[in-house]
């Protein structure tokens, strides 16, 4: 626990969904010790949970530590659906990667701990950690790192709707929504959706399909609707550009659950 | 946040993996203000999982608060591999409901507040929300119930091996050993696997596959194995079994990676 007063010492903390109350003891312990926290500014639109995030430092941090801001670098989201999807996403986390091996080397003195703050789950659709990893291959600066679990938005949903992720030894699948339809039918364990710019549910109302969708878990502006996918479909776009419309973003996540088998758990 | 002085109320709190250090705020606050908590014993044999919950209530509970313990009822598992599986799963729960429904009535009076303390997350193949939904459809006795998410197995896993367990854009599947071989192959997505008896990994080493093993996670007693399959699978099989004879049980968890893709995130 003790830093080595020769090394860099990184923490990547999760920090739950939007509730402050996710956030784990080992997480409040870690942005205690916290002497620089790294942030990325993703510009204006989600000035809601930088708010949040100001509180939780207020609350949580020494008083004696520094924020230390940098811009994210532009992620080019021109390629949509086609095959350099992939290759977009990589060159963006090159340049990210610059930028946090700048702020490792020139605002984290030896002996000093410096943290990224992760929404939700580091293990979970995050870059930070392939961002670390690139940053110690290239071998420019030398620090220690560690990871501290956050509750995910995966598990803030199941919680808020009160349901498990799974049914009776049967299998989940986690899914981008660009890849929502190679995903169905293949078993008929339960799917979670992140990440869907594009409304996916929507090809997917077979007979009996039950969604609990969630947005904004967590936070004081969290909807939530559950039901028949056929059903509720149409009141979750509406109520989705809605809310998109008033917020400027959204972050939304849901549970899809085939019908084969009635009984939940 | 006042209970309804009429109503009974019962919190299922997710506790996290075995660190105390992943007990989230909210976790923490629902365990100060509880009355009864409700414990169903498994038997001797874990009982160092005994002791840490024992010791988490020592630190966060009100001290005027009761535990009482039931003895919970034998799950039949003779079924093995064959199609009962799920039918004495069912079984096994309609005797734990008639547990927990008793607990429920008699132990917990209008206005108190009784709770569950849920290893990992309660989402995630736990069945006391399964058990509390079929409490409230029997309808013999009324109760409020709320879920706290706590941090699962599967994201201590990860944030141990400082690993995501995603690459860009693709899937992550969760399944029981038992199904792990109809989930391998269907996509290029990450596989953790929970409720393996049976080793099942062995049977996967497929060229260029990396396992991410652990067991006790959390804990003082945790172990940690890593690298491709093929190399490491013999010494995690030594290392399990050995493990398991010493403590008495085991639980561990895993994440397969397949190689499709170098580029780890």
């Amino acid at each position: 626990m003790t830093p080595d007063p020769e090394t860099r010492h990184v923490s990547v903390i999760g920090i739950g969904s939007g509730d402050p109350d996710h956030l784990a003891l080992g997480a409040v312990k870690a942005i205690a010790r916290t002497d620089v926290f790294f942030v990325l500014e993703k510009g204006p639109e989600k000035s809601s949970l930088t708010r949040l995030r100001r509180d939780m430092l207020a609350e949580h941090a020494s008083g004696s530590h520094r924020v230390v801001q940098a811009e994210d670098p532009w992620r080019d989201r021109s390629q949509g659906e086609s095959g350099g999807y992939a290759e977009a996403v990589h060159e963006w986390r090159r340049r990210r990667a610059d930028v946090c091996e700048r702020l490792i080397r020139e605002e984290l003195a030896a002996g000093q701990r410096g943290a990224f703050l992760v929404w939700g789950d580091p293990s979970l659709y995050d870059s930070t950690l392939a961002v670390l990893e690139e940053i110690t291959a290239r071998g420019e600066v030398t620090f220690a790192y560690e990871v501290i679990p956050g509750i995910s938005s995966v598990s803030a949903l199941a919680a808020r709707h009160r349901v498990g992720l799974n049914r009776v030894g049967k299998q989940i699948h986690i899914t981008p929504g660009r890849r929502l339809a190679e995903t169905v039918g293949n078993d008929d364990g339960d799917i979670v959706v992140m990440l869907d710019a594009h409304e996916s549910f929507g090809q997917f109302a077979t007979e009996g399909t039950w969604i609990y969708w969630g947005a904004y878990i967590g936070t004081p502006d969290e909807i939530l609707i559950s039901g028949p996918l056929g059903e509720v479909a149409d009141e979750i776009r509406r109520v989705r550009r809605a809310a998109r419309a008033e917020h400027g973003w959204i972050m939304d996540t849901y549970l899809l659950r085939p019908s084969s088998d009635g009984v939940v758990g």
